[in-house]
């Protein structure tokens, strides 16, 4: 424990990219890009709020967005803020309790947030937000007004200060453990997509396109 | 926008459970219960860090637990935390972007953290924290080690500064969209438990017990 002054890179044992480092960036890529779901950590008169939200990734930056009229989206701005991401894999168990363990596929994002503000980028970000998740589907929907434009904001933050953390494999069981009479193994998990389920109000027997039926997380 | 000084609670608009709320207990518990993976926020020399771990509820608390020499788990002792447990249940689709939305259910717990630090109290969570998951395991495992036990540290934190947000549903599209030609619905999401997959090292052909079989989330 120290109180000296250090960059929040080194306080926080991520690395910047140009560093060495366990995961490189395909491998960090690859979990932002394999998971909607972010945590994002910002503060609120001093201490710490964790609200979800979707994020997308486009090259160096990380997307989300909201309600302009959303507190989350209003104190991030500018500020210190802390993206997770994080797919759960399997449940693993061994023959001890402490050598019981999660696979996870996990990434954190540390920066300052910034609201998207110039008119022609930010409307380009929610087009590809849809398109990042549902390709072909921007062009099919009534187009956005001007009141629903300005409903939204768009924050981002740049992959720059970020650490990913991979667990994966069967239990890690001491050996003298591996012959104690009880299973142990892992238990997969996964995000199962299920049948879509047309709206039952609005026009029916629309069929389901290809970016509906090949949606998948994970 | 206001910097006086108020409590918690109310700056970020959660209710304490005396208060008349949206949710009751019994839905944040559901969720709770649900949903083993949390996302825990902390302060780390002022700036905010989210952390993915395992949560379970006993009572009027839940637990995470992790490794003596975490600097997650140090920094949460005595300090405000916020921990956000969130399950996503499908892709909410419209004809509008602006309408697109997720279904889910998602608590935010927030308090001081503390260190469950005496011996009995300690040992009786993480048997239950094994036995929540997974009934009947503790037993059949290999004793926990002095060294294990004390190579370990539970937090706590009591459910009483809490919100639920639960989104559930069709779209909800604007009455002037619904004959607009696109595909609307949801595409339902869920975590799907795999066939568990036995440990290639020691012991092989142990029948694999009901609290593996029975192993859900969600």
């Amino acid at each position: 424990m120290t109180d000296k002054p250090a960059p929040r890179t080194e306080r926080v044992r991520t690395r910047r990219m140009h560093q060495r480092g366990a995961y490189d960036r395909a491998t960090i890529d690859a979990i932002l890009d394999a998971q909607p779901l972010a945590h994002v950590g910002y503060l609120l008169d001093g201490a710490p709020l964790v609200t979800p939200t979707l994020q997308w990734r486009e090259g160096d930056h990380v997307y989300w967005h909201g309600s302009s009229a959303s507190r989350m989206l209003e104190r991030c701005d500018g500020a210190e803020v802390c993206v997770t991401v994080t797919l759960m894999d399997g449940m693993v168990m061994a023959r001890s309790a402490y050598n019981h363990s999660v696979n996870y596929r996990s990434v954190m994002l540390l920066g300052r947030a910034r609201i998207v503000d110039e008119r022609e980028e930010k409307r380009e970000r929610l087009r590809t937000m849809v398109e990042h998740m549902f390709p072909g589907r921007w062009d099919r929907l009534r187009a956005m007004t001007e009141l629903e434009f300005k409903a939204t904001t768009v924050l981002s933050l740049p992959i720059d200060e970020v650490s990913a953390k991979i667990r994966k494999g069967p239990p890690g069981d001491d050996d003298a453990d591996l012959d104690i009479d009880v299973w142990a193994g892992v238990i997969p998990l996964r995000v199962e997509v299920g049948t879509p389920e047309p709206d039952p109000r609005g026009r029916q027997g629309v069929p389901v396109p290809d970016h509906v039926r090949r949606f998948r997380i994970g």
